[in-house]
């Protein structure tokens, strides 16, 4: 069987250009990178703006096993079935961040024949938008010490820097360093933390911005640090708000690929889910709407992370509505969920099904809660038995969801036809009441123990005294009417993850808080989720290889 | 008056097909990154690598003052003044490096109507090389501490790590770190350091190696630590190789832009010439060679650091032999090194410019030693004087050397035809006999003292002892072969900065000494020189700004 990137590399790639043209996007729309990547132009969004929107679809997933689920697969998938189908679509991706890659995951660009290409850029430097990410953030912290160094005119505490810096890679010994040392011109010694870029608030603030003025406005928010009174510091009283923004002058421009079937695919912004937003930028979205009839689009991980801030936090903040759910699960994942080790999940077992499925069933009634239409679709394996299929399709239908198989790592845009045709069957047929889980109103505190009981089935939330204290700072400084960016593990429902299916009688334990000004809402750490993840014993690094005529292998 | 990125920013660009085709170089060779930038692609070399070189020139400067030198400038000028005289020339520059950009110095293409453009795009991100390297250079780093974190099979010694991190960004903080901090799954807490992107081998590595093989090879080489017998850890042994290549594979490819004119320059790599060799890419020398009948070069700041690199380590390694050598110094530099304030530098001071001219002496006679033709120019200022340009003119011929002035700030290509005819009559009429200025057998102690005395004018050389007995190890691993990095202060012939003109009577210390095994050459750090700059009091990051459509200011 070829792998995903040999898939990738066989395929017959069309000129950007031609991708564009699927859209109506002029040549001259587009700032190419080579002949199939390109940046959409701040030009275009000026002469679409004011078309109608095409529908939206968000696809998402239960919670990720070993088993593996393929959220892209689908999204990339339905995509192509759409096309299959003639109608205009596009799929609005995130981008991948390098330190997976290099990591345990591997590369992020769907996979089978249900693929976005060129596979290897994509998952490599693509057009260099988090590398500005990483450039504009590190900026601001040399500037933070910087002006420490040079007097320490705000008078900023190093015992209260907030702002940390970033690399896009996976590096442990980065989590917990002490920087300055030497002697007097190497600056003032303090503690510090990287971050991977991915959870950088500057990621969330260029996902999360309308224009290059509201790019500007976020990043002169941006908190790095509370002086010896304990007021913020911002971006903007260090006077660096101007050159970050030069820094992402072009990281704020969608980018357009394709899929193996020449889908047009615009892939920008990247947020993890579990420690950040999750969700592709506000911009590709709203742009895909104006250029499609249908935007497929996809938040990370579970739906109890990239979904609940995707529709709390992204569609709030932009005044997006879905007009359905697309939630992804696997026979393999729900019988894992039923205690199956992953040696046994080729086997019929519809004991473990209906013990597993309770992870399936839970992220239905959570998605049921934000008014929006639902259809569960099965990502097929070959191993998968009608029997199984059958019982999980009764289980959807006999909670009012539609369902769908979908075959679309065999079979690409064919193998989504029966889910593609499903989802139009619900765009046509059920209205999307789409409201947020929670008001702006509500309390920081509220907000989290609504998410923690309604989302995850806990009991309550217990507050480390340090993250109690944080939230009522916030309160005071103004912040209690933003959303809650929940970080969490992404493998249970609970905070911690060995609890699997649908966790009962746990309480959720957050350890830290901090508000992200720029991007408008409060993280919260909860469990032992890290904002910068290590490498495995064994990496994946060291399998990639790359050969003479610049063929990359072992990236998959 | 328009300031440089006014007049940039005014540019009428031509579509880089137009400025390829100059060069008869096809559309198809080229890899767009917009309408205005392009990589040139490997299969381009493999059409012209047989082809005759063209003749190489290397721009070079006395030390560079508070008062300006522009040899970039001059540089663009002549290649757009070779232009108009219908001759096919190319330019072949480094890439800026993005720290001085936000600290003092500024971008870094050129000045007035002689510069290379989009100069935002060259000065910011362009198209990606640093960050590649960046990353290459910081996923080894993450490999190792993840190898001693995963059991130390390799058996590293921590308090031999001699790989740094890197950023492109000037932040003394991180000069001396720790990391590792935290609990166990924080990894292993060892003293690290982080140096700025452009003195990272990884930088050297790039613009030394011939094609991907060479490159895979020298990054294998890279020692990154040594284990508790004292034996060499490279990055081969941590299987970094391919994953490092991979992410290098577009950085590889040198990138073609054009002047003000048109003309067309290839702007490859960026090692700063006063930690780092210097130089451009060697492929990007090349490629220009076989695509031009005169490719016009630079090294980084005085003749002593980028020229002396250039022939002792870049032809050398390269194979390649400079026809002309050209040798920038203005009238306000020389009368700055005879001690006259820069407030008063427009003032005609005859006195002062005999006595700081023998700063110009010196380099005359360093290249002589060569055996390249050397044409003087000067970059013409409003406020120089008849007798001053005359004074000078004599200085040159007297001393053997063709002098031309130059005014292409102001006037671009038409303000270097004087030079460009004075360049191409020494073409014709004087043979270069180059030859580097010591042989490989010459010990690694000796090619220092060579340096020191022969070029900067040291009575001698002292080592610290850390130093001298680095030298010797080397010697005894076999790398006594490798010519020698020096790493030296630009503003002054010496390793002191405060000496400027012709110093006598000094001896240069060499404090560090390590090997750069994958480059293929040992440096020297001499003085107080640092591979990682820090920003000033107040940063240029201050002044930069970008307006709703785009526009940059403030980058100079």
């Amino acid at each position: 069987m070829k792998t995903d990137i040999q898939i990738a590399q066989e395929a017959k790639m069309v000129h950007i250009n031609e991708v564009a043209a699927k859209l109506q996007v002029d040549a001259d729309d587009l700032e190419l990178y080579g002949k199939h990547k390109a940046k959409l132009s701040n030009e275009l969004w000026e002469k679409v703006k004011d078309r109608k929107d095409g529908k939206l679809i968000l696809v998402t997933a239960i919670n990720p096993t070993p088993a593996g689920e393929g959220k892209t697969t689908i999204t990339v998938g339905l995509g192509q079935a759409f096309g299959k189908l003639d109608k205009k679509a596009v799929i609005a991706l995130r981008e991948p961040s390098l330190g997976p890659c290099f990591g345990i995951k591997g590369g992020a660009a769907g996979g089978g024949y249900s693929q976005v290409v060129p596979m290897e850029d994509l998952n490599l430097h693509f057009t260099g938008d988090f590398h500005a990410i990483t450039s504009a953030n590190n900026l601001l912290a040399a500037l933070l010490d910087n002006h420490i160094h040079q007097g320490n005119a705000l008078r900023i505490d190093t015992r209260q820097v907030v702002w940390k810096r970033c690399v896009d890679i996976n590096d442990r010994v980065l989590r917990n360093v002490v920087v300055g040392l030497g002697n007097k011109m190497d600056g003032v010694v303090r503690e510090d933390h990287f971050v991977i870029t991915v959870a950088s608030e500057i990621m969330a603030v260029l996902c999360l911005a309308d224009d290059m003025d509201d790019l500007k406005k976020r990043l002169g928010e941006i908190i790095v640090a509370y002086n010896f009174d304990g007021e913020p510091v911002t971006a903007a009283d260090l006077n660096a708000t101007g050159a970050m923004a030069a820094l992402l002058k072009d990281a704020m421009k969608p980018n357009l690929v394709q899929t193996l079937e020449h889908t047009p695919a615009i892939i920008h912004g990247g947020p993890f889910a579990n420690i950040a937003h999750g969700c592709n930028s506000v911009r590709a979205t709203k742009l895909g709407l104006k250029l499609a009839d249908i935007v497929v689009t996809e938040a990370g991980f579970g739906a109890d992370l990239g979904a609940e801030k995707f529709l709390n936090i992204k569609c709030r903040k932009a005044g997006l509505k879905p007009d359905a759910v697309v939630l992804v699960a696997t026979v393999r994942a729900l019988k894992y969920n039923g205690g199956v080790p992953k040696a046994e999940l080729g086997e019929e077992n519809l004991e473990a099904l209906s013990k597993g499925i309770v992870n399936l069933e839970k992220h239905i009634e959570n998605l049921q809660k934000f008014g929006v239409p639902i259809v569960v679709t099965l990502n097929s394996f070959i191993t998968d038995t009608a029997a199984e299929n059958e019982f999980i399709r009764k289980f959807c239908e006999d909670r009012g969801c539609d369902f769908a198989l979908a075959e679309v790592w065999e079979k690409g845009g064919n193998g989504g036809i029966a889910l593609a045709e499903k989802v139009l069957e619900t765009l046509a047929n059920k209205e999307s009441h789409f409201k947020p889980l929670y008001e702006d109103s509500l309390p920081l505190k509220k907000k989290i123990e609504m998410i923690a009981k309604e989302i995850y089935g806990a009991d309550g939330v217990d507050f480390d005294p340090a993250a109690a204290k944080s939230l009522k700072k916030m309160e005071e400084m103004g912040f209690g009417k933003f959303p809650v960016c929940m970080a969490k593990n992404q493998y249970s429902l609970s905070d911690n993850a060995s609890l699997l299916g649908r966790p009962q009688g746990f309480r959720v334990h957050v350890r830290e808080a901090y508000v992200s000004a720029g991007a408008g809402f409060v993280v919260a750490l909860t469990g032992a989720v890290m904002t910068m993840p290590g490498l495995p014993k064994n990496p994946a690094a060291n399998c990639i290889d790359i050969n003479d005529e610049g063929m990359i292998t072992g990236l998959f």
